[in-house]
């Protein structure tokens, strides 16, 4: 492990969404000055690949003033809370790049989700950098500057979110749009010492959003706070009869003692980063002694199923999926394409229906198992990433960087779960920990419950209304 | 439409599983002598393709005299009721051949399904026909003896499970394991006038079923009552760990009206046999007229989703599933297959990973707008098939008539729902009618329950027990 001379210590986090709120409330702060501070921020980052394309200052605090100037407006949940979108995700009028310049287009309709966020009084800053065709996990793979860890010493942001979580990282915007297909809205958080929250899919409709793998894809946040995922959630959460996928949220944290499930650590994967290995290991410990203000039980679970079902994912035909949509791009316009991402592409013309059929075959087994396995435990803990990277160490190996960082999320989506990536201290080194909940699909408000008595943060926020009654339609029993 | 000249005037039921029970526990009949009377009704029908193998008379009189020997057979719930298993369901020590003489293997465990009957008493009779490697809705496509209908004039049994419609038919069992993928379990109980019940998939376990679209099968029964069906199902139906399609059944039937779903007139397909059309209307005049004893409110419902979603299925890459188990036989002994079924299967070659995904994406799409309509009814009524063939007929267009067959089932697995045909009356041309009963998935009491108004039957039998705690794992979710 390089010993990294760090010129970033770490997120500098800007005032949360409550904050912000009681600012704008009281008139200690105003919508205005708030757009004013976050022009600024951004400007004196300069091109650090953060921002693929912003509001231009003018039109930021005219939007500001528009929203100052509205009635009602100042009881609004996101009165003048400024937020990012990754640029996978539409806003009318604005180009939709997918870090591809060729490929862009300008939508005319605003994905529903931002639409929300919109409609709650926030206000739209500009579209973030990813992972070209938001396929990778490390941020290198974006013809555009390619952006650092906010740790500094040549460490990757991480990806396919990457600017998603520099601009929380960096204090800008108290929370941004991401997604996560197969670890994209966790992987960054991770090297950025922010959280990131992947919902049960489903909970945000991906209307809007141009699909990697449709079958997988969630629109998911970077935070500095719980109480901020809250607020979001409250807002972008919603059933969709346009998102095929679309689900009600599950029931509240019902108090219980929750259940946690450690793997053994002789399953733990650290690929030689024994300071992260440290760091985490001594997290478990608190854990173990009730550090946190929360009752548990811990409960011994074996990762294997987990990471059988994630190397389905990377080994398997699921790089196909990618194809639905960007076939024909990659088949008209290949010189477009930054080279890894199309050689990824590429691999996936290689599957047949039968590969793919039997790969589905399997995961249902694999499926059923962790199933089962979720009878005795509320939310499985693990590292978000076992090591870091620094941009020269990916480029140099590209493929094999990319799939260490996806050893603990590529199993996420394929398996229906949640994910929350937490920060969670540093290394010895000076280098993010960050530990991941994960949660059976629609456990959401347990494993959040969790994330706060991790961050130390109460819960203020009531979550997204269960429906019932309703008829979970699961995809895609074919 | 032919003028058929009926050397069959249709199905000749044996005793019911209830009637059987009477005489074995009265004394007025035993097994023994219920073996005879099934070894001596299968014997004079001769090779007429239903069976592809019977247990020796010999070997079936020891069975039934081991069973009235054993301590406390005679309490239980199917003791000495004969049954016969579809050839493509491993019996320990039979060989399982698919109509396939070439592909035949002889399995050591008997599928966990039928072992429960066994245990339950029931007495295995033997193995009965079907479209090889279950690749048909028609019953021709056998290198064995092609059978016919019972209604005679050269009618087609229907498929895949022609034998096992065709033992219950000819009154030598009350009921008989088979399957359904597109409709195998429905078609040919249309064809013959018994009962055909597709449970929702994962009531029945799948283990010991050698697979033709493994996320589509289901392990199904013929029969000649609801009675004989909640029978079987209250000893078959029950969780498998080894099967990860396994899902608890769902509630009772609540009592309150039935809201059942009719597609427009317009929109129901019978290929031009008027005569067929006739008796459907005629049927749902009774229906609406409140001639069953249940209380029923009528909703108008289109068919559209439902019949896209068919589509999908025979014209889109899902046969590709089919060579994940034959692939290899396909390459390795292409002319020990059935010509039909060879090309069928090697149509499948042509799909690629990313085709299959594209229709899993459509499909999803589906799957959401048809759980929707479930909001607004309980059950679908549709005919279960829209008009008959000749074995002439089916062999002079292979595809085309299949095709035609499955226009009302082809959708049923792909959705999740659960289906039952129920013989009806016949057309004025002495051809048998038959209506489909469809409900989503795990609503099957309410949809038996329906079965049974329909042919004037009580409801005996309790239905498998829920398990509300439930997590519900669906396929595949990738």
């Amino acid at each position: 492990m390089e010993n990294l001379d760090p010129q970033g210590s770490g997120p500098v986090l800007g005032p949360s969404i409550a904050e912000i709120l009681a600012e704008h409330v009281s008139g200690t702060g105003s919508p205005l000055r708030t757009a004013r501070r976050v022009a600024d921020a951004i400007g004196a980052c300069g091109d650090d690949g953060t921002w693929l394309s912003t509001v231009g200052r003018d039109e930021l605090l005219d939007a500001a003033a528009e929203l100052e100037s509205r009635p009602g407006a100042r009881t609004l949940p996101l009165y003048g809370v400024p937020f990012g979108v990754k640029d996978s995700i539409d806003v009318a009028g604005v180009p939709t790049t997918l870090s591809c310049p060729d490929f862009a287009y300008v939508p005319a309709v605003t994905a529903p989700a931002v639409q929300r966020l919109l409609d709650a009084g926030a206000l739209y800053v500009g579209k973030t950098n990813l992972d070209q065709f938001a396929t990778g996990l490390n941020g290198t793979r974006t013809p555009h500057t390619v952006p650092r860890s906010v740790y500094g010493g040549e460490m990757i942001s991480g990806g396919s979110s990457s600017g998603s979580a520099l601009a929380v990282a960096l204090g800008q915007v108290p929370f941004a749009v991401a997604t996560d297909t197969a670890g994209s809205g966790r992987v960054p958080a991770a090297l950025n010492g922010v959280v990131g929250y992947k919902p049960s899919r489903g909970l945000i409709s991906t209307v809007g959003l141009v699909p990697a793998c449709k079958s997988l894809d969630c629109i998911t946040m970077m935070a500095g706070h719980i109480d901020d995922v809250d607020r979001v959630m409250a807002v972008m959460a919603g059933r969709d009869d346009g998102d095929p996928w679309s689900r009600s949220a599950g029931p509240t944290y019902p108090g219980t003692p929750i259940r946690i499930g450690l793997p053994p650590v002789s399953e733990l994967e650290f690929f030689g980063d024994d300071a992260m290995r440290a760091a985490h290991l001594a997290f478990r410990d608190r854990l173990e002694h009730n550090a946190f203000a929360v009752k548990v039980e811990i409960v011994e679970v074996s990762l294997a199923p987990f990471l059988a079902a994630g190397e389905l994912l990377y080994a398997g035909p699921w790089v196909a999926e990618r194809l639905v949509v960007f076939g024909d791009f990659l088949a008209e316009h290949p010189d477009s394409i930054h080279p890894v991402v199309r050689d990824i592409l590429r691999s996936g013309q290689k599957y047949s229906a039968v590969d793919a059929f039997a790969a589905l075959q399997e995961l249902q087994e694999l499926r059923a198992e962790v199933g089962r396995t979720w009878r005795d435990l509320d939310v499985l803990v693990v590292p978000t990433i076992g090591r870091t990277f620094t941009v020269e160490e990916v480029l140099d190996q590209p493929i094999e960087t990319n799939t260490m960082l996806g050893h603990y999320t590529h199993f996420g989506n394929l398996l229906d779960l949640l994910g929350i990536a937490v920060p969670q201290g540093h290394t010895a080194d000076g280098r993010p920990h960050s530990v991941m909940l994960l949660g059976n699909a629609r456990s959401d408000d347990t494993v959040v419950h969790l994330a706060a008595a991790l961050l130390d943060e109460p819960r203020t926020i009531a979550p997204p209304t269960t429906d019932h009654t309703e008829r979970l339609v699961s995809w895609p029993n074919p």
